[in-house]
C-alpha cells in the first residue's frame, strides 16, 4: 500500500506514538485532574507534558494556553462560536474549509453575524487587496486557513494579522494543514487563535487537536461540564485549561500525540517541510509531463504544503482514484474537499479533483510509484 | 494498585481493546468516510460495527441514530443546547453532574431558560410527586442521570419516561454511571435521548462516548464543519449520523469501544450488574462495621449501581483518600465529584466524601482489601 493521503489523517504513525497510547491505555489511563490516587495524578502528567511540547512548537509561553479538542472542527467550533456575537463582521477566504465556513453559515443564519469570503486565484493567492478593503468597522474576527486543502497553497500570515491588528480584529488561524508542517511562531507571526489537529502532520492519534487561545482573549466555553476543579461553581472556571476542557479528555490520545510531537521537535519543522517540498515538486513535475493533467494549486518551485492536486482531461477525478487505489494499491482522495468554494476557485466544482498529498514518512520512491502509475493509466 | 475507581474510568482495559487500539493505529487509521480508497473504507466499517454493537446494547432499532462524541459531557452539550429554545422550561434533579447542571445554568443566562432541580432523598430517592408537580405547559425537557455518581442510586426510568410523555416533554438520561453497567433499552424503557460515556463501563479507552437520539427528535448539531457528505452544503447535512459528527472522528477509539461493548454483551448486563452489586453489599457490610464510618446512598440490599460512598468521622475525605493511596496503593476518589447539590443533599458540602467504585474486573478480593485497610486505619 502506497499511502498519499497525509492531508486526510497522517500514516504510518510513528512506533512511539503506538507505544504511547498503549501505555496511556495499560497503565495510566485514569481520569486526569478528578482524583489524587497514584494513576490519576499520572494521567494529569501526560496532559500537561504533551501540552507543553506543542507550546514549544508552536511558541506559545505557557502551556495552560493551548486547549485540547477532539480535533480541529472542535477547536474552529470553540473558536468561532466562543468569540464572535451578534452583528459582527468576520472577514475569510474562499478556500476555507467547511469546518470553518459551516460554523460562519451558522452564525450567519442564528446570530445576524456577516461573512465575507475574499478571493483566492486559481494558485490560492489571497487578494490581500479586497480583503483590505473589506474590513467594516464592526469587523472583529478574520479566520484564514494556513494552507488551502485543496491548492496546498499558503497564506501570508504576517501580513494578515497585521491588517487583523491595524483594524483592531482578532486572528484565527485553521492550521489543519500546517501544524506541523510547516513552521508556526504564534508570537512571531502575531497569532491570536491557532486551530491545529493532532492526527495529521503532529503524527498523533485521530480524536486529538486543539486550539491555543491569546492569554487575553475570552471565549464562551464551547463545552459546559465538569472540570475536576471549582466544581461547587455553576459556571465554567475562569482557569485554563480547565475553562475549555470539561469531561473527561482523550487521555491516551494525547499521550500519543506528545510523542507525534516529540519526533517532529527532533527533526524540526524547517527540516520536514523542506523535505516534504522536495517531494512535491517531484510529484508535480512527474505529473505535468503526462498530457491531458493538469495541476491545481501554486506553480513549481513555489512554496506549498504537501498537497498535489490534479484532474485529468475527460476522466471523473472518482474514478482516477478508484483505479489507483485498486490497480495500484495508491490511497490518494478524490472528491470535493469539504471546500465548495476552493473548487469554485479552482474552476472544479463539477469534476472534483484527485488530491495526492504527502507526509512525513513519504519517500521518493513512493512519489514516483504514483507517477508511474499515471503514466501506465494516463499516457495514450 | 487495587483500582477502586470504575466510576471515573474503568480499569484495567480488557486486553481486546488495547489491541483494537493498536490495530486501528497501525492498520486502518485512515480518515473514515472521506475518501474511497481501502483504508478510509477499512475506517469507516471499523465505526460502523462500534455504531451496530451500541445499537444492540441499548435496544436501539438503527444504528445511525447513536452518534459517536467525545465523551458524555459533549452528548450532554449536544442533546441540551441543540434542543432547548429561548424560553422553554426544563426539569433535572438535585443530582445532576455538572455536565448536566451547567450546560443548563448556561442557557439559563443566555437563553432564558428556566431550570428547575428536583429534590432527592439522602438515599438518592427522586421526590416521584415534586417532579409532577413541576411541570409546567412550556415544559419541553427533562433530564435525569441514570445513577447518581454521588450516590450510586438508580432512577426509576421508566415512571420518569411516562410522565415526561404524559406532559409531552422529552426525555434525557444521562447514563455515565450505567451504560455497561445496568440494563438499558431505550425502546422498552421510552428514553428518547441517551448520553453515555464509552471508558467507563462500556471499557473502552478515553476520548470516546455517544449520544442516542429517537429519529424523530431533531438537534441543532454542536460542532459544524465537514462530514465526508454533501459537501457543497452550506449547513450540516440532514442524514444521521452525519449530522452529528463533524470532524474527523476518534477511530481507534471507537474500535477499543467496540471490542468492551463486545466482552460487556457477551458476558451480558445482567450479569454484570449482579456480579458488581454483590460487590457493592459485601463492601457495605465491611465498611459499616468500623465505627465512625457512614455510608451516603441506598441501604443495604437495595439496588445501586458499583459506587459506594463514605465518610469517616473527623475525617477529611480527601485525607482518608490519600492514605488509602500512599499506605495500601488502593486507588479511591475523594472530594466533590463535580455534583454540588448532590453534596448539599447528602449533607457533604463541606466535607466531601470517599468514593470507592467497582467495576467490571472488580474482585472480592480487592473490596477485601479495602475494608482491611479502613480497618487498620479508623478502629481505634
Amino acid at each position: 500500500m502506497i499511502y498519499l493521503d497525509h492531508a486526510a489523517t497522517s500514516w504510518p504513525k510513528p512506533a512511539g506514538v503506538i507505544r504511547a497510547v498503549e501505555e496511556a491505555l495499560s497503565g495510566s489511563a485514569a481520569n486526569p485532574g478528578r482524583g489524587n490516587h497514584a494513576m490519576a495524578i499520572q494521567a494529569g502528567r501526560v496532559l500537561m507534558r504533551s501540552r507543553s511540547r506543542l507550546a514549544t512548537l508552536f511558541g506559545v509561553e505557557n502551556p495552560v494556553d493551548i486547549a485540547f479538542t477532539s480535533n480541529t472542527t472542535s477547536a474552529l467550533n470553540l473558536a468561532i462560536k466562543g468569540f464572535l456575537k451578534p452583528g459582527d463582521h468576520v472577514i475569510a477566504t474562499m478556500v476555507e474549509h467547511n469546518s470553518v465556513r459551516r460554523p460562519l453559515e451558522f452564525l450567519k443564519r442564528t446570530l445576524g453575524v456577516k461573512v465575507e469570503y475574499i478571493p483566492v486565484s486559481q494558485e490560492g493567492e489571497i487578494n490581500l487587496l479586497s480583503m483590505k478593503r473589506a474590513f467594516e468597522e464592526n469587523t472583529r474576527l478574520v479566520v484564514c486557513s494556513h494552507s488551502s486543502n485543496l491548492l496546498g497553497s499558503i497564506a501570508p500570515i504576517e501580513e494578515i494579522a497585521k491588517m487583523t491588528h491595524q483594524h483592531g480584529a482578532v486572528l484565527l488561524v485553521d492550521a489543519a494543514q500546517t501544524a506541523g508542517a510547516y513552521p508556526i511562531d504564534v508570537k512571531e507571526m502575531n497569532i491570536d487563535m491557532l486551530a491545529f489537529p493532532g492526527h495529521k502532520a503532529l503524527l498523533g492519534p485521530q480524536g486529538t487537536g486543539g486550539l491555543y487561545i491569546r492569554p487575553d482573549i475570552d471565549l464562551v466555553p464551547h463545552l459546559h461540564g465538569g472540570t475536576g476543579s471549582q466544581s461547587e461553581e455553576l459556571e465554567q472556571p475562569s482557569v485554563r485549561p480547565d475553562r475549555y476542557e470539561a469531561g473527561t479528555p482523550n487521555t491516551a490520545g494525547i499521550a500519543g500525540l506528545g510523542e507525534g510531537v516529540k519526533e517532529v521537535l527532533a527533526e524540526g519543522v524547517e527540516n520536514i517541510y523542506s523535505r516534504e517540498w522536495q517531494l512535491t515538486q517531484e510529484l508535480m513535475r512527474g505529473l505535468a509531463d503526462i498530457p491531458g493533467i493538469s495541476l491545481l494549486g501554486p506553480a513549481l518551485g513555489a512554496p506549498r504544503t504537501g498537497i498535489v492536486t490534479f484532474n485529468v482531461a475527460d476522466q471523473d477525478a472518482a474514478e482516477v482514484a478508484f483505479r489507483l487505489d485498486r490497480e495500484y494499491q495508491i490511497a490518494v482522495r478524490a472528491g470535493f474537499h469539504c471546500t465548495p468554494l476552493g473548487h469554485e476557485t479552482a474552476g472544479t466544482t463539477l469534476t472534483g479533483a484527485v488530491r495526492a498529498s504527502v507526509g512525513y514518512s513519504t519517500t521518493a520512491y513512493e512519489v514516483n510509484a504514483l507517477i508511474k502509475a499515471m503514466q501506465q493509466l494516463y499516457r495514450a
